[in-house]
């Protein structure tokens, strides 16, 4: 392992604070111990330099040596080789670790994400859309409050993949969208109170504020 | 390596044809020309020995020995360990594939998923959250086109990567997403005249309509 070095907006405004992707790599190099840089592109004016790390113009990106990596799930896949704190080194457990990861993404944030943009412009328009993305963030918000009525983290012992499944929650969490899943809540609360999440989002708050 | 064995439902309505993600596991096994055999389960009685392999109730899993993987992007990163025609083995260059496959899932398919969803209802009111959607997918969308203008495939050699990020433009296509994108229409066709894609899209077609 060589530096890591943690990118993320130099500025953003104040609803996303507390939210940027950044704050999943944060969390994970802070449950690690792992030592690590924050620097910062500018969030008004993003250039080529940019996009040759993300191409979607977004953050984070992680640089390890030779290696620059964006995407939060594909930095905390990389991560987690370097802990058992992140990941389990068995795998079998490490697979589970795994799928979890995926599934926080892409099964859970693919449902809670859309919604959440729509609550953020206040429509509250009951179109058929809106209707069948309300349905389809429900169903998903149902079976996860079956799997975390079972059990304290997604994959045994606290791993990446609850990084990712916590952070995912708290954004639907965010717009009142827990309120008939108390197994999904008290999942969150859980995780957002271990040292190392209040670490990583006080770090995250002050990064921003410092711009202000 | 054990015997490959590919979950999926018995039937799916016609609307889901060609599109239900067995596909892209089939694809990957066709790429890399490993041996595997598909099972059924009931699409209409998800009983407890389906949400135990698959929590959300959902298609595909794969069972290879004593693992068991559910998510299409963690089967594929699985998979991908077998055979350099899915993923190479170049540290540096997995690294990319990794990336792009996450990209895939998580910042172009969650910006595709929902808007094909709110097409699938036949919606067309422009609400301010249908808007914000819509600018969302058309970001994600704008910065492919550039990717994709570039260069053959995602990362170096078709990969894993090449499977998802074609499958969910693919969906785009569907509801006429791509029109403005050349591109990433252009990238699609590349993708889905490979005759691994051919065999699989077709052997799902065909099971769907053995149960007709």
């Amino acid at each position: 392992m060589t530096d890591l070095i943690l990118t993320t907006f130099d500025w953003v405004p104040e609803m996303p604070r507390g939210f940027v992707r950044d704050l999943r790599v944060r969390w994970a190099l802070e449950e690690a111990g792992l030592p690590y840089r924050v620097e910062s592109v500018p969030f008004r004016d993003r250039g080529a330099e940019h996009f040759s790390h993300q191409p979607f113009g977004q953050v984070p990106w992680l640089t390890d040596g030779d290696f620059s990596i964006f995407e939060s799930g594909a930095i905390l896949l990389h991560l987690g080789v370097y802990s058992d704190a992140l990941m389990p080194v068995d795998p079998r457990a490490r697979s589970e670790v795994i799928e979890w990861l995926f599934a926080a993404l892409n099964s859970v944030e693919m449902a809670v994400l859309p919604w959440a943009l729509i609550m953020f412009t206040g429509d509250t328009e009951e179109t058929p859309g809106r209707k069948m993305l309300d349905k389809f963030l429900d169903t998903r918000l149902k079976h996860m409050e079956t799997v975390l009525a079972e059990r304290e983290w997604l994959a045994g012992a606290f791993s990446v993949a609850d990084i990712l499944m916590a952070d995912v929650l708290r954004l639907a969490d965010r717009f009142d969208g827990l309120t008939r899943h108390p197994a999904c809540r008290g999942y969150v609360a859980r995780a957002t109170a271990r040292p190392s999440f209040v670490k990583a989002h006080a770090d995250q708050m002050a990064h921003f504020a410092a711009a202000d």
